[in-house]
């Protein structure tokens, strides 16, 4: 917690792929970087959600899969050396004490950067999380926004809540192993696979699922953080009690700008507005790209956010180093210029 | 020459990497084109000028030829069954008969489109010309800017002008076929492979190559296209006549933006001026992205054109189908929509 500050010329907030573009686009400019992301491993939504799923519209890759994207960009940008710092989330920005800015993370790390990149698409990604009142007292204690270990729920009455794959998947994995399972869905369809939406309704049918539907989640009942039941509510507003001793919410994930919001940064629609010549904030010398930057006709693709990091890093450039030309030559004359 | 315009809603004009990308673009958004360009074969510069060229700044894509990218790209294109028309130049640009604009090619294609993508890179690309009184008049007959035929010069007295790798390459080609060859260079050292300019040096050591250095190209004496000799002047203004029936100016490549240039659309220093939110030109339906367009904070990276080809496509989308709400899901949830 008490180590030095870093210093540093650019640091680039998020790990997704717009983020691992960056340390690159700044390498060519010649700038080294540190980076931060709030998950374990660098990739971002990419490796978070979808790691297996192709993606048909980054340019010249006619089809390559998520984990595949991030593994050339990992290797795109490895010879600019960047240093990682994963796992922890970026806090706190205040003026930095020679200029510049000073970043401190949830882990105690510090940076004193010339220049910032913030890409942090959604923002610290995270579950959707039911409004229930007192739901904080039950998480990680009988409300569950993923299941690690199947076991544990051996034996247990379980309520599932949602209508998407997860909820499916689960209530069909766990129907022979938990005492109960009830899956509570606000419409009375259900939208994943239609496998497992087959399944699930056999397993209903012979009684080993129920499904509460169309029905959403209304209340917890229970003390010290052991649920009792869940209460659920029709769309007339009639209520019915589950005995449960667990709840699985499963609500898709979502980001939340969270520290980054507080940061003083202009915001629009929940976004970092810039301005489009240089992807400058409005604080000077940090920039913005990618998901979670705004600005008039902003595509939320990959690829613009590639482009995007791309000028933010000659923008950082010329304001880490003013009065310094960039001499920029195109790839194909240059090469990948040494650092310094 | 009189076959019937060709109706389309959209018309890509340039085959580049760019151009290709635009292809998809629009084909992510439902809509087909028809694609000009001057070159024989889809690629723009990246074939023409360094196919064998390693780039290394197309995200990842750590390393690839140029060569690759573009079969890569035509490759991510073809799904869309784009309509190539190559070796053509687009060359008029007036109101289409039923709104939209009306474009013919040098080879009397008539396209009626809807909207209109300019990708042409450069413009149309063409060797450099010297400045040379009655050049045209000996252009194709005694002038030659590419050597098609070596045979074709055995016995002659030939000129080459410049000082890169073709001037340097081809004199030491011609050496032992053409009758004499004399090599001017405003410049005493040239600036080629280092053992060809070895090979020609040995050659000019033994009379076989004459070296005019420093010199330039000063004025042409013949007639009727039938070249007699060409003068050169030294950098004082000193003159020299060499005999020669064939000069071969080898001074690169430039683009030209050409007939491009005479649209009425805004430009700014030689490129086309965008509205940065679409890239919209002052033409309503005519966009324009990639080398040719130009707006605050713009890179001449092949990536920032394929960023610009998709929100172009966007843009050109809704004034093809006004009132028509664009349904954009991202590829990896969508998967690529078939094409009406």
């Amino acid at each position: 917690m008490n180590a030095s500050p870093i210093e540093t010329e650019a640091l680039v907030i998020g790990a997704g792929p717009v983020g691992l573009f960056a340390i690159f686009a700044l390498g060519r400019v010649g700038m080294r970087c540190h980076v931060v992301d709030s998950l374990g491993e660098p990739g971002g939504q990419c490796m978070a959600l979808y790691p297996e799923k192709p993606i048909y519209d980054i340019p010249a890759q006619p089809s390559i899969l998520a984990a595949d994207l991030v593994d050339r960009l990992l290797e795109q940008a490895k010879p600019f050396r960047p240093v990682f710092h994963l796992g922890q989330t970026a806090q706190t920005m205040e003026a930095g004490p020679k200029g510049g800015w000073r970043i401190a993370t949830s882990a105690g790390t510090v940076f004193h950067a010339k220049t910032v990149i913030v890409a942090a698409g959604a923002g610290a990604f995270g579950p959707n999380r039911p409004p229930l009142a007192d739901l904080e007292s039950y998480e990680g204690r009988s409300v569950f926004y993923m299941v690690k270990r199947p076991a544990d729920l051996a034996g247990k009455k379980v309520v599932i809540a949602g209508g998407g794959d997860s909820a499916v998947d689960w209530a069909v994995l766990l129907a022979g192993l938990a005492a109960k399972v009830s899956v509570v869905h606000r419409r009375a369809k259900f939208r994943a696979a239609p496998d497992n939406i087959a399944k699930l309704e056999t397993l209903a049918q012979a009684g080993k699922v129920e499904l509460v539907i169309p029905y959403q989640l209304h209340a917890l009942e229970g003390a010290d953080g052991r649920l009792d039941a869940v209460v659920v509510a029709d769309l007339d507003g009639g209520t019915r009690r589950l005995e449960a001793d667990t709840l699985l919410p499963f609500y898709g994930m979502a980001g939340d700008l969270g520290p980054i919001g507080q940061w003083g940064l202009a915001l629009a629609e929940g976004r970092i507005e810039v301005d489009r010549a240089s992807f400058a904030t409005n604080r000077p010398g940090i920039f913005a790209v990618g998901d979670i930057a705004t600005y008039p006709g902003k595509l939320r693709l990959i690829l613009s956010g590639f482009a995007e990091a791309t000028t933010a890093a000659h923008a950082a450039f010329a304001h880490a180093r003013p009065g310094q030309a960039l001499h920029f030559e195109h790839s194909t004359t240059a090469g990948l210029p040494p650092l310094a």
